[in-house]
């Protein structure tokens, strides 16, 4: 058995309606700072749901709702400098991945001196730690995807180098995770968010960290995804099988803290970080047929797990044919979400493209991409890239 | 899905060997009290494992080994009055369940007024709520039962009125958990530790609290130890045997607070209270076919799941049929691992008893057994004593 080690501080409170209970919860400030993407959240009643609850408790806030879908360095010393000067205490992350994210690397800049980008591990990142203790931060997500509630990582693109990089913040205090807030998510989004997902839980449980727990919370969100995302997808309003995607996506958070993502992820924000117009679940769901593909072939014995936790299993096959079963499954998951065939060309990437976005996933890589349990080389990623230029 | 929330702050270290890792993590004070038992850890030389860490990081420490099977809250006090004359800013609960929850109410009565017995919630307690965070506390459990190293409860008798209550104290902010720490244990208390670990988990799983969370954890905790304590018994030294129990009892611990224990985890203190002899999980033991035949019946459901989950359910059954096969298999473990049979009379306790057990169960549930899933009427707690008065 592996050794490992975990802490997972957050409060999670999690289901139908919860959002209420910012309500009754203890607050960590008297002045918060609500930062946000803005339009879903304010169309769907979401933002005056929180302010009226504000209101109610005596709460003065702020509201910064520039935040951009790739989210930029730029917006998080903009939201840190308005934090400061209308002295805020704590701050709300209230929308999608990148509103959580960016409000988690703003709580950590209300207290650490410098430019966010000093703090970045790799490419032109400053390479330093943290060494105050940020602003404390309640998470509540609007998108059932990046799982960004249940860790301390903010995914953040520098506007000028380009550079889009995860960076150790800390963890949200409270995370408030309410699958009705995503009942209005359309279909296409349900499913890049979803894959997000199931991503995370599939990539934690094949990295090189998976231990004990993350594999048991990794496997039960792999489970959820193929059980309930299409029909998340088809019937929006279906609360039982929002819920199901939702808890997936906070199992998802909390793997990627326990383990870690892996190389698909890495090689995904290379190609997003050239295309913005690529949004990351639909990236990872370009490059999956082809990752998988190879890694099935390289660690059967994991993908023939990954068959049994949604039933697909069969004890009398071999570990490949169930390696096998569960990339079948995959790609059937695909079809069921209306995403059968989605590739890189689809956005107008070329065989011409491939040795940049390898170049862009070393940088982001830190220099190589080391979290797979087995090692992908660079004929590797090429070959990945080459597979996923058509379906 | 059921709505739920959870908060575990804990690091957990996990794993063979990890105790050396007390050399490197960061420590919360300069001057440790170290709370155990005594004799065990000193014979086996974990004691001065600790000792050589704390000289090497120069970390002054106090000793505190008064510590006895069913703590007491004189000895709290005691330590507690030792810890504040020799300036003890952090403490290392080292031992079994007893060492750890002693270490837990010892570390909150530090900053907490008056006595201990004034924060107990029921009974003779004084019903006030801690106002003051507590002293922090690492764990390194050196059995695998309690899980205590995974929750805030502390489990304290009251050697005068002869309650024995559960408090809810802080967390602590590490454990340690190292199966080498319980190679030594013999076969019949391996069983009686292992025995409640896996009861912890079977009753979080059945409980009122259960939730989705709960029911992952509480599951792989009961599968883990239907693999493996029987092979732990027999053969103490097979460190992956001792290792999955371990991260069973962990589990367990943990959903004690996602979730909660039932009535069975009652009357056993109720029992222990009457019989200081009785061991807890040999408590556990002996009403534990009684109380989960009544479950079966009640809720026969939860306990078809659980015969799945230890890969003995069988989806041609009825629920009915599954649920007898867990029972089965529970009676099967006890005969695996040496405690067929268990039964109260072996402890001496007749018919007389069952009113004077009751009436203790009463007191210590707070007036009522309300954490199931069913009502166990009054009459129903006396049968279960009534049959488990022979086995």
């Amino acid at each position: 058995m592996k050794n490992f080690s975990f802490q997972i501080p957050t409060q999670i409170i999690f289901g139908s309606g919860t959002l209420e209970q910012l309500n009754t919860i203890s607050l960590p400030g008297k002045k918060a700072m609500i930062i946000t993407g803005g339009t879903s959240v304010q169309k769907y009643g979401y933002l005056d749901q929180v302010y009226k609850i504000l209101k109610y408790r005596n709460i003065d806030h702020v509201l910064y709702d520039k935040v951009v879908p790739n989210p930029i360095r730029k917006n998080v010393m903009e939201a840190r400098d308005i934090a400061r000067e209308k002295k805020c205490d704590f701050f709300i992350g209230l929308g999608g991945g990148s509103s959580i994210d960016t409000a988690k690397s703003v709580a950590m800049m209300m207290t650490n001196p410098g430019d966010l980008w000093d703090y970045v591990p790799v490419g032109q990142g400053g390479k330093k730690d943290f060494t105050q203790k940020g602003f404390p931060l309640i998470a509540i997500p609007t998108t059932a995807g990046t799982g960004t509630e249940g860790n301390p990582t903010s995914v953040i693109t520098n506007e000028i180098t380009g550079e889009k990089v995860g960076i150790r913040c800390e963890f949200p205090i409270i995370s408030i995770v309410d699958p009705d807030l995503t009942i209005n998510i359309n279909p296409r989004y349900t499913t890049y968010q979803g894959f997000d997902a199931l991503f995370h839980n599939i990539e934690a449980f094949i990295s090189q960290k998976a231990n004990p727990f993350s594999d048991l919370l990794a496997l039960e969100g792999v489970r959820l995804i193929f059980e309930n995302l299409p029909e998340a997808v088809r019937n929006g309003k279906n609360i039982e099988a929002r819920s199901a995607v939702s808890w997936a996506a906070t199992l998802g958070g909390m793997v990627l803290c326990l383990a870690s993502a892996t190389s698909a992820h890495v090689i995904e924000h290379s190609l997003s970080g050239i295309d913005p117009t690529v949004i990351h679940g639909e990236g990872l769901i370009m490059i999956s047929k082809a990752f998988h593909q190879l890694g099935a072939e390289r660690i059967p014995e994991l993908y023939s797990k990954l068959a049994f936790a949604i039933g697909m299993g069969d004890s009398k096959k071999t570990v490949q044919e169930n390696a096998k079963a569960f990339l079948d499954a995959l790609e059937a998951l695909k079809i069921a979400c209306g995403v059968g065939g989605l590739n890189l060309s689809d956005h107008g990437f070329t065989e011409d493209d491939i040795d940049r976005i390898a170049e862009g996933a070393y940088v982001i890589g830190g220099g190589a991409l080391t979290r797979d349990q087995y090692k992908i080389t660079d004929q590797d990623l090429k070959e990945i890239l080459r597979n996923s230029m058509h379906a």
